[in-house]
């Protein structure tokens, strides 16, 4: 029997209602309207079309969202200013600035000048150490999308032998510390794997939860896999184009087709985890907003 | 043949040998002193035996450092204020709140109060995050001393399974975190159990190196331990009392005559983790002071 699909997209447009719900209630109620501000600079495509997508969802749930573009040549000490501007504005619940930035700006920087109650990525080391410590306020967007696919899926963590394979600051180690919390949605034994590791699929086979997170095209086959496991793939690689549409075509970071006859469930790429990421950023300018008014 | 010991007390004293010319340096190069602050609330005997210690080891080490006893009935308040004067006072490098607070306290909003460039102690969510990261200016005092016994008795973390035993906050979670860092000292594969762990002798079994900070005595019996592993005991129990000299016979997590026969390293207690902690503990104050001077 071939491996039931984690639909990601299906998950996200739920949560998305649940928000849209939400999002009436604190204006109706409360007179309150969630606020994000996205800042990018300059003009890197790949950059414009994700803060793009990040606004126009925001517009769906009801937000308050603008996009402000900064030239490439801005300095440092301006971006600083901008960030300090909109953490100073009460008006503004969540505040996001687009990665990369150019050369000569120190991300490091900017994204540690950011008001961790303003924080809705979660990259401020006072959300990543709350986060490790396990009182996290803002978990980071795409490990929290992991997490709601694994509990709203049915499958239970809780003592569940778990790999991550790959140690990113955006995933790797943040899904890593969530899942092994005594919490609900956690208490799972973790193992982290990556390239130093020296048998990647002795730990992958012997894992009930399956993250993968590596950045390699196929990396996970379909003997790496326990049977029944669940997986989950993090992978979003190019791996050609197609000659009729023009359009890239996707691979995750688990051979799919050899996982499908192994696996009990697993994410598709694309439609899996992607869809979840800026879902999980509307809900954390969500939590912001009502932090902010002192609702919760 | 029998395991080798650890001396965590030797490499203590060894360490602090090191920190004493560092600090002897500072003083006559620069004119810098470094400066500890211990707040104690009440009285406690244990903890005023611990900062005592804290205390005289910084002054054999040529430190400025002061025991500030405040009274059990002091508010949180008044603690904040006080916290908030060391903060500001540039004479100060580092201050210690010692732990527990009386009840009526909120421990975590005093230490979220320290001056994270204080915070020798590493136990501010801006320290824990960037521990995560990978960028760790503070490690806390525990998990650093046990790095630095695996790196000085020629342990190879490098491609090594690593088991922890434990979820702490001050043991488990930081020392898995700073064993999967891409850092010398680090780069190991590591499983984190806990309570809800369905097998952990399955997990301990497989490890090279065995992190136990369980708080259980003599939790882990000699089969549970991979022959020729690396065994760090993070337990301190008080088993009983010495008929002949009144005093509290202590036993770690590990079974110790039994480990001994399986494991090719250990360490033993007492005069294993424990003396490392407070020495540390001076190894972040000299830290701070040269931050603080600019000097790093």
């Amino acid at each position: 029997m071939p491996a039931e699909l984690i639909k990601g997209a299906e998950v996200a447009k739920l949560i998305r209602e649940e928000l849209k719900t939400e999002v009436d209630e604190l204006r109706d109620k409360h007179g309150i309207t969630p606020a994000l501000v996205t800042i990018l600079v300059g003009e890197n495509p790949a950059s414009l079309s994700y803060v793009t997508a990040k606004n126009k969802t925001a517009h769906e749930l009801g937000f308050h969202s603008t996009q402000d573009n900064q030239p490439e040549d801005i300095s440092e000490a301006d971006l600083l200013e901008l960030v300090d501007k909109y953490n100073n504005d009460p008006q503004i619940h969540g505040i996001l600035v687009q990665l990369p930035l150019p050369k000569g700006i120190d991300e490091t920087k900017i994204l540690y000048a950011i008001n961790p109650d303003k924080d809705v990525d979660g990259f401020h080391p006072v959300n990543v150490g709350k986060l490790m410590i396990g009182t996290a306020v803002f978990l980071p967007c795409t490990p929290a999308g992991i997490q709601e696919l694994l509990i709203r899926s049915g499958t239970e963590t809780s003592g569940a032998e778990v790999c991550v394979v790959g140690r990113s600051n955006i995933v790797g180690k943040p899904i890593t510390n969530m899942l092994l919390q005594k919490a609900p949605g956690a208490n799972a034994t973790v193992t982290l794997v990556h390239t130093r590791t020296k048998d990647v699929p002795a730990h992958t086979r012997a894992a009930d939860i399956l993250i993968v997170a590596a950045g390699v095209p196929k990396y996970v086959k379909g003997d790496w896999i326990k049977p029944g496991a669940v997986v989950i793939d993090v992978g979003v690689n190019r791996i050609g184009k197609s000659e009729k549409t023009g359009k890239a075509i996707l691979a995750g970071d688990v051979d799919f087709d050899e996982a499908m006859e192994v696996a009990s469930k697993i994410t598709p790429v694309p439609g899996g985890v992607g869809p979840m990421t800026i879902t999980m950023l509307m809900k954390n300018t969500v939590k912001a907003a009502k932090l902010g008014a002192g609702l919760l």
